[in-house]
């Protein structure tokens, strides 16, 4: 199948530096949307993913300072909120940029499901520091009664859970949308799915598949949505207009148009920023691997050029 | 079209009285869901929706104790979130229950808008109460900055916000899942929809639609939703087995299968209480006004019986 999944990245949906308001994260989403409604004019189906970090640590803020009258809940099930609440963002502002543009197309949020392995190695190597700090003595409680593990950060004094990082290996719902795009529906919905990478859920002996605290890669995950749904693009939005050699050392260079070795090869050598560059130019080689025709990673600004490859690092 | 709609009341989801925990929820709803597995091998399509009024007034709590280091976010954000939240709940309790009955669907969540119109007179005098409780001083600047509605509660000593609980008109999302429905994949697929009554919005000049902060009767919106769809059967599931004349006074009669012309003569005259029996009987009839073929309400262990007409209130 032909078709572009976008992955948006958290500055596309919050201004860094912002006052993390609502109205705020409209008034970006507002600037995000005119862009993709040009892109939707163009490319069908079109899918949209994103990413939820600030916006899951809000909720999980909230849980935490309410917990003399709230219970806690999961990480999982906060990214399943930010799933509600982030399409709902999109969906109201790419729906008003749709009409703008007169393009006649309706915005659709899935929620989604992403299946790890339970015998990742992620799981037994916790890395992503998640919620509130906490002192030695409540570390220890901690660990003990929930089995969390919990970092010592040093610069900021203080204990701080980590959670792992599984690689996603199946996307629940992606049978359904599959089948949606195959009736022809994507040339009049834009579907946006596995936002956060997805809800991490691992299968149970019994056939279910429960919730996991994990977090996701979102790239990685998009990586897998545009290869279930066999999409021939996946385009990378991030707040920087591609990915470069060299970047901030002397003899930077921006790469353009560029082979899936050379970028291997960097890759390994370490030139892309670990939780930056670097995941998103793994993402796109896996896609590229695994069937798919083109990569793109830039920002928003750039972004129908660089799909009409004039823009953007772009791999194919 | 043939198919069913079964809206789940609040108890379904959190039990009365417990501790709102998500182990306790997830325990909930593992008891609800055999129970829909079982309606599912005998009926295709079949789409639910559900309630969510304990599960927003706990993301508002929330939001009102983290004020001062998060920015307050709308009603109808929360909303969003809660069909995140509970579609994630619905699914991996009846994702397992499908499993163990063996039948061979697995369960959709769309997240989902409800259009209401501006100049519904409900914006004008808004009736349900929602969040924390404020001094007079409080209130006078809130309703002066905010032009809310607060309403003093002389019981509990507060002003508590008004918000509006206009009538939903359209389903953004409805046109979708009916072409889901009409290629097939409603044998498949179990839709999970406008939860919450879906988020309110209202459509603007430029053809956008805007959130707004109000609540939508749930019972109404699945009355839509049914309609939108085309399906021929309502059921709304409660925490009674079924409607009553005289309820809870001497001649107290449970009502089987019912005429549609003596329910709303009983409705007129004030049988079934407002906020509670009075919004499911509206809504069934309704429905059926509009083209419904069958409508019921019950409680979830009598559901299969109700269907098969040996249990609930059931009117053609």
């Amino acid at each position: 199948m032909v078709g572009l999944l976008v992955a948006l990245g958290g500055n596309a949906l919050q201004r860094a530096g912002g006052d993390g308001s609502w109205r705020e994260s409209r008034q970006q989403m507002a600037r995000v949307a005119p862009v993709l409604a040009e892109v939707a004019r163009q490319v069908a189906p079109l899918v949209i993913t994103h990413g939820n970090g600030p916006q899951v640590g809000v909720l999980l803020r909230e849980n935490e300072l309410a917990a003399a009258e709230v219970p806690a809940r999961p990480l999982d099930v906060l990214g399943a909120e930010t799933q509600g609440q982030i399409g709902f963002l999109v969906q109201t502002e790419l729906t008003r940029a749709l009409r703008r543009a007169r393009v006649a197309r309706s915005v659709l949020t899935v929620v989604s499901r992403t299946e790890v392995r339970p015998d990742d190695p992620a799981f037994r190597r916790p890395t992503k520091p998640v919620g509130r700090f906490y002192t030695e003595g409540e570390a220890r409680l901690l660990r003990k009664e929930h089995g969390w593990v919990l970092v010592h950060d040093v610069a900021r004094g203080g204990w701080r859970r980590l959670v792992p990082s599984p690689r996603p290996v199946r996307w629940l719902e992606g049978h359904a949308v599959r089948e949606l795009l195959r009736a022809g529906l994507g040339r009049r919905w834009i579907p946006i799915v596995a936002g956060g990478g997805g809800i991490p859920v691992v299968r149970r002996r019994d056939g279910g598949y429960d919730g996991v605290e994990a977090v996701i890669d979102k790239d990685l995950a998009a990586a897998l949505v545009a290869r279930e749904l066999g999409l021939s693009e996946l385009a990378i939005v991030t707040d920087v207009r591609g990915a470069a050699v060299n970047f901030g050392r002397s003899g930077e260079r921006w790469l353009g148009e560029v082979g899936r070795e050379p970028l291997a090869r960097w890759l390994a050598q370490g030139e892309f920023a670990e939780g930056s560059m670097g995941p998103k130019i793994e993402a796109g080689l896996e896609f590229l691997r695994r069937g798919g025709r083109r990569f793109v990673v830039t920002d928003i600004p750039s972004l129908p050029r660089a799909l009409r490859g004039e823009a953007g690092t772009r791999v194919t």
